[in-house]
């Protein structure tokens, strides 16, 4: 499946650029696939592994703050390999055909 | 922590509300304080605890449909307790107070 | 359509119960349908009317924050009435009829 | 203001690819900055433009499908300017600093 999360720490100020620059060192050092852009960060794996992931990026946080949110979209959908690729891909060959 | 999820079954129709019920149903048999109104379920506990119960959902739902989208907002906070219950109480007594 | 929304303001502490209360007060204001538990403020109506009443309560908690994150779900469907008290009915009826 | 958006449509079967292409177009050709990866597409500008973006994405969609669902995060900051690159500039930055 596919994860894309966001974990925004309260009461640190409105600047949190580091604290997520945490999280992403914990997904980048899982070893699973992943991508971050300026409002999420996607991981793709089984949902043990991710979930793993997501949690401890969560902790990273919470140990420096009182309080994390974290907003998460799944797309959980068997027999997909390399879908934050393939997903994309597919929109573009939609988007070529104009259909 | 207090999370607040929605499972939506994909491939299945437009109307979804059998496959809720049964994410429903796996929530209030875990015995976690929980709530569903017309577009989540919160469920409060432990990480573990309430992501296993958010798992379970996710995999009664993905049992009977191809693909499966959640969606899962969590309010990550220490020594918070009856938070389902807290959070609104305190709202409700700003709003009162008109602050 | 309903919508499910969330504001949270950043730079301002991690109690955030006072703004989220500016936030709901609009809505109720607004005299639209709607509900607010502990993790989300649901509002039911058009899309104007629903999308102005979420923009003025993000401005309410904007004029007191640095900076505002803003969660929003929404349920596009054509013809449906009471969507907020008609969708618990119908997961409750399947939940009670065991399906 | 920079929001995240997903627009899944309901009733359509599970492979919503083309759907969702119809929507990036409208992105696209709203001529503000955006990026589209495998679960949201961002796009970033002042309120009315970008709500008018999404309404129109969600409208196409609706448009086909019976029913559609609609998931956004919205980050509203103001003085930020491109956004969309300097956020994650900022997370690559603290990374690289090992902070």
């Amino acid at each position: 499946m596919i994860v894309s999360f966001s974990v925004t720490p309260l009461g640190v100020g409105e600047s949190v650029g580091e604290y997520v620059a945490d999280a992403v060192r914990v997904v980048r050092e899982s070893g699973l696939p992943n991508r971050t852009d300026a409002m999420f960060t996607s991981v793709e794996g089984g949902w043990d592994e991710v979930m793993d992931v997501v949690r401890r990026a969560v902790d990273v946080v919470a140990a420096r703050a009182p309080r994390v949110s974290l907003v998460l979209k799944a797309d959980v959908r068997a027999g997909v390999a390399d879908g934050l690729t393939s997903k994309v891909e597919t929109i573009e060959r939609h988007l070529d055909a104009g259909s």
